[in-house]
């Protein structure tokens, strides 16, 4: 294949007149597809309906403590599913709070409890003059829509393979009294996929932040999410780092189940040092009796225990691995050489990331759109959704079925070829 | 029987004596029960497991518009369960958003949003200097818990058999503008179980507030929780009348299905004008991509409709009914005539609130723990925990099974025949 940029204008423009052609060929099939979201498959929901039967009205309903489940009480969880989702993240379950189906509204209130009430006794950054997050980006769409929405300045931080730009953190973190958090997915990291290696991972435990009140917001959401049996990533667990570098108080962690079992039906947890799951309980009790036990019990029940969960999770990758590869075949064999775009390759995670050439992206999504293929919206992986090289684009490939996904991978490939052409010819 | 009052001393003292003799003989029992909070029984639980089994593998998983219940969205509830709350309260479905388990933390977050945000554009509370809260009383400990953390000043509104003293509550509203809401348990409140009268309802409705981010928080939460068939108390609905009044924006309305179902398990909701709701949408987007569908779908299919709600709640008031009245003979036959405590006899509900002699609360709450029977602590309904006539005390006799409440009741009224004579020898 013959790069784009290699290309005379003549050639450029014989190449846009077979792919306006081809474009409106596809624009006339009327597809719908979805691509936009990381939302489970209908597929992955089928297979583990039997989630739905493993309580009910024969279930011994208390917990191994003796707790009624379906009464009110436990704030923090029942111990069994305290454990399960200790395990899925390597930590204590003593270090642990279980929540109810959404790890976002965990992260959400969490921020919020830290512009009401500070940290630890700190003063509350709802009344600070200005309060700082880093955001490695590409990165999470709700985690910026979160902070945007406290008003809380956002700055971006480079992400490498390896992790955010640690040279940066640092500095940012050391110097700036302003900076209160960064957002973090460090395994399988959305968009691209990353993990954070070990060396990030002990220098983000290592943080010597110049405000007291900085936290990580470690949102590990993909820790059992690996697509390959036998080459999965690795990440090093942070709290145990933490205590080395006696910074215990240095992390939210969060997860959750809600792409285990049920997206929308899941449980989800923070963990987090002594200290500051107690300030966090001491808040909690006041804005809760507590989650929903009986939808804890049921994942105990069906799981057993974290063996469980990761047996099902290899049901989930023979579902989704798939997909991952038809994207990624059809990337290689239709953009491969023509240096118009790259690509990740994950090994686990919900996501691939697509880099086009600058000023591209909102063109591709644009024309994708036009053509009935719905694309996260270019921007969304930025901070106030502004994409300073317009060049990132999330794919996501899981939810379409993959007869859905060739087709729809083939028209993204040939409007990012068709935007691309527009691009050179332009410069 | 002769009035405590009456006695000389003499006869107190020998009184005393008596009852000093039953209280010991009480305490050696050893007793263990709870009358501190409105808790279902084992028997209501029991009596509804096959709740369990209405939502399985061979479930049809999707709403009746078509969207899978098991996957995300859907931010503000599916319109089944939205039909199906918004009947237990009597408005209409499109004034509805369902939430999780608790209608505690909706009411939390409903508080946190005006801190944080304020209300349809209004400056956020916590930019203010000073915020305050009505608190008709005895309250609902858990109400003022909320306002309390948030740091609002709460002031003492007095209860009547018709709900609040509304000339107090129309001079507040209407000349404070830091008055910015008023706590609200309409119907069988807590804990007196009175049921506010349709002019109560009505003034509400027609309150001119100083402050344009006042908000009635109408917790309507035993909306179907009446004790007796032929003899319940109606509500009038609120926001029909608030519309009449041109004053649609002004109540924030809760309810939940937590003693309806399993306490732990249950769905909640906000009822609110379409200015409230969308404002509240467009925040709460930002914090979670939306609650358990699967448990509102179980919900609809074990209820169906409004009406099979209305059987189930019969079953619970056959349970809870006998348990009241056992209370109530007790309270009836013990200390009918002494002069020394008045109750309530409420028709719905959880509670019966009990007003002892002035500064009796604290000994007889004190003393009933010392023999093993644990009363909601005494000042618990007063904002502050601060009863300034130190003489209410809630009684929730739902949750001892009707032979412990036996012997609970018989503590209790010993419990407080002893503070009363104490109280008198001081005088």
């Amino acid at each position: 294949m013959k790069s784009y940029k290699e290309l005379g204008r003549e050639e450029l423009l014989s190449l846009k007149e077979s792919l306006d052609r081809q474009y409106g060929e596809a624009k006339a099939k009327g597809l719908k597809l979805d691509m936009s979201r990381g939302k489970a498959s209908v597929s992955q929901l089928n297979m583990e309906m039997d989630f739905l039967d493993v309580v009910n009205s024969d279930t011994e309903i208390k917990t191994e403590t003796g707790v009624d489940c379906r009464n009110y009480g436990l704030l923090d969880g029942i111990p069994e599913a305290k454990r399960l989702l200790a395990d899925m993240i390597g930590v204590s379950e003593d270090m642990i709070i279980v929540f109810g189906n959404s790890s976002l509204n965990i992260m959400y209130d969490a921020v919020a409890r830290c512009m009401l009430f500070g940290v630890l006794g700190s003063t509350p950054w709802c009344r600070l003059d200005k309060v700082k997050f880093l955001c490695p980006v590409p990165g999470y769409d709700r985690h910026f829509a979160i902070t945007e929405q406290f008003g809380i300045e956002m700055i971006n931080i480079p992400m490498t393979e390896t992790g955010p730009d640690m040279d940066l953190v640092e500095k940012y973190v050391s110097e700036d009294p302003a900076v209160k958090g960064i957002w973090c997915v460090p395994k399988y990291s959305n968009p691209q996929g990353y993990t954070y290696s070990d060396e990030t991972v002990r220098r983000f435990a290592a943080l010597k932040p110049a405000a007291e009140d900085f936290r990580i917001f470690w949102d590990n959401a993909y820790a059992v999410h690996d697509l390959y049996e036998d080459e999965r990533d690795e990440l090093l667990e942070i709290f145990a780092e933490c205590e080395k570098a006696g910074n215990e108080d240095l992390v939210y962690e969060f997860c959750s189940t809600s792409k285990i079992t049920f997206p929308g039906s899941g449980i989800s947890a923070i963990a987090a040092s002594r200290a500051n799951l107690e300030s966090i309980k001491s808040i909690m009790t006041i804005q809760t009796i507590g989650p929903d036990k009986m939808n804890q019990l049921r994942h105990v029940k069906y799981f057993k225990n974290i063996d469980g969960m990761k047996t099902h999770m290899k049901k989930h990758a023979q579902i989704i691995r798939p997909k991952f590869e038809a994207v990624l075949e059809v990337l290689e064999r239709e953009l491969g050489g023509l240096g118009i775009g790259t690509w990740t390759r994950p090994r686990g995670g919900y996501f691939i990331s697509f880099e086009s050439l600058e000023g591209c992206a909102k063109a591709i999504v644009q024309k994708c759109k036009e053509a009935g293929v719905v694309m996260t919206g270019a921007g969304a992986t930025y901070p106030y959704k502004a994409d300073p090289k317009d060049s990132n684009i999330r794919i996501a490939p899981t939810f379409p079925s993959e007869e859905e996904l060739s087709v729809a991978a083939d028209l993204f490939v040939l409007c990012v070829k068709l935007a691309s052409v527009e691009k050179l010819l332009e410069g």
